[in-house]
């Protein structure tokens, strides 16, 4: 199949650091191209695949407030529909700037919609293109609008063998990500203190997130139980995450996807976190840590850890989340949106969500997502 | 004609502070509809309007980093151009995002630019729709990109008759605007200590400046013949101007329109400033003021400005840059891109290049701009 490929410009394709969508579509290129797919990158120059390369600008733009990236993005757009018609389908991360360009051509595009949903003109604007060939990161992302035209779910996939497996865990905790009021640094070290283990914390804080730094989280840090890490570097990052008992990240946001959820079970490190978004999809209690809502329970929790079996962690991850899978599910897609040019009008929608199935992900039925969801 | 004038949503029309673009298409609306147009206005909900008003939201978004205005404006230009059938021409002042409706309708778009181009991505992004309609708001401001389909240059109007006219003035000078290194207000204050004149500043300090303003301009602000008043309301601005015996504004930076030179001539008070972007089209040395290169010049004439009528200030202000005078200047265009929808690839466009004569701003002659240049 020949597929394009199309992704943001601030981050180079595989991302140096920071970088979630531009990880996720370069394990998606690599599986691909594996695959024998012929596939076309539209990029950063600086990127590196194995997928054929065609640079959106000639380095990556990272996210200084003086470029504006949307300048770049639709010029780049306009060079992937100008030559659409050498492909069988488009795959665009670039979410509601491809709008405007899905009626040029009678390639289907297909929209991986990555962020979080739920904001006034997030649902506005999907709502505006109700009939685009939408694919959600987690089933749980959709709730914010769920009558546009889903195409599927697909989770993530990650190089799971380009993870080190630590099947001895280490005698503390870790936080991993970034410090910001959703992510509940705070909690996590509240967990720490109450079953009194250590905890790592190795994280950033944006510049928008620096009250709440201030404010909330520098003086816990204090605590002798807390080593503050700042932002480490991938490698360092997978050795921490790799040797804890468990990544504690007590989230109360509805995260579209948790990819560092996965990172640590490709470790072997189960992890304590709250059914919140798409956790309730992609762990499962008991079997990769323990899913709980209160700070209480996760702590009274850390001394069961020993029953979780890090080998069990690693497996887990293996069968649902490697690339492979994510590749095979897009090519499902790929292949049910050929022939049909998205459905631009409100009139043709429900004609053709009727005939798309739900997708659950692999290995997961909806009655384990409602049991654990509710544990 | 049938007429949609569509908007950027930060800011309602007209604004009520800030918002230079959102003035002007406000102006220019309600000129148009005085000429007896039929004109649809797509802006935010709180706008106030002679034309008919399409809300695009219910209130104005504001620049909230957290509100992700793109998504808004694609939106909302689905919406514009969804009723595309219903207008002889969509005016759209929102910039590179319009670039991928262009080609839903027969409808022809003229886009103004309102900002600087020479940044690299505003240089791709034009390039990569040269056919389309631009007007530009100085000739000065095409420079950055001077081979796209330029279908003339409209100065901005004001509405003169609504600011006051102030036949004699106050004792010192003015600096009105932003603290930005590219404003210069060390060098309008250092002015007004070489030449022993007071100067009073209303500016407002953006976060992206205040780094500039601890460092540059602090320290100058404790100068007795220097008084501060930080951001004042428009009725303000408009008194602290009229009053003053010259606003100084010696910019160092390609300003494409600088709205304030208009509206201080408006209120009969002369402009010293330097020949820096649009300056020499919208101003006339001995006439409205004087533009000299450097601070040493611009001091030794602040002596001189008894020399300048301000009566002649607020006529030249009149004749040049009314609001009527504008309205006719689009209709004109509006009109020339008649029945043509923009030549969208390279090939067309030097056809099109060809039959579209430059238009030199009403008043002024090429030489002017050159003499003027290189006072």
């Amino acid at each position: 199949m020949r597929i394009a490929q199309v992704v943001p410009l601030q981050v180079a394709v595989p991302p140096h650091a920071y970088g979630g969508t531009e990880r996720v579509v370069h394990n998606l290129t690599e599986a691909l191209v594996k695959l024998g797919h012929d596939v076309t990158l539209f990029a950063s120059g600086d990127s590196q695949t194995s997928a054929r390369l065609v640079s959106g600008v000639d380095r990556a733009i990272n996210f200084d407030r003086n470029v504006d990236a949307a300048a770049h993005h639709i010029a780049m757009l306009k060079d992937v529909y100008r030559q659409a018609h050498a492909f069988d389908v488009i795959h665009s991360h670039l979410d509601y700037l491809t709008f405007p360009f899905l009626e040029m051509t009678t390639t289907p595009t297909v929209l991986t919609l990555h962020g979080r949903l739920d904001a006034p003109e997030s649902v506005r604007v999907y709502s505006a293109y109700p009939g685009a060939n939408y694919v959600s990161i987690s089933k749980s992302q959709k709730r914010a609008v769920p009558d546009i035209h889903w195409v599927g779910t697909v989770l993530h996939g990650v190089d799971i063998e380009d993870f080190t497996f630590y099947p001895n865990s280490g005698d503390y905790l870790c936080f991993v990500g970034r410090i910001a009021p959703e992510k509940c640094p705070d909690r996590a070290i509240e967990i720490a203190i109450r079953s009194g283990i250590p905890i790592k914390i190795a994280a950033k804080v944006d510049p928008k997130d620096e009250d709440y730094f201030d404010a909330k989280v520098k003086r816990l840090l204090k605590h002798p139980l807390v080593e503050y890490l700042g932002q480490v570097d991938e490698t360092a990052k997978r050795e921490l995450m790799g040797k804890a008992l468990a990544l504690v990240l007590p989230i109360d946001w509805p995260e579209p996807f948790g990819m560092v959820f996965i990172e640590a079970l490709a470790c072997g490190t189960p992890v304590l976190t709250c059914p919140c978004g798409s956790v309730p999809e992609l762990l499962r209690d008991g079997v990769t840590g323990y899913v709980r809502r209160s700070v209480k329970e996760l702590a009274a929790l850390v001394p069961e850890l020993h029953a979780i079996s890090r080998a069990g962690c690693r497996a887990y991850a293996k069968q649902r989340f490697d690339t492979r899978r994510m590749a095979l599910d897009y090519i499902n897609i790929y292949s049910q949106v050929q022939g049909r040019r998205a459905p631009f009008d409100v009139e043709e929608r429900s004609a053709a969500a009727s005939v798309v199935a739900p997708t659950l992900p692999p290995g997961i039925t909806g009655d384990q997502i409602e049991r654990v969801a509710l544990t």
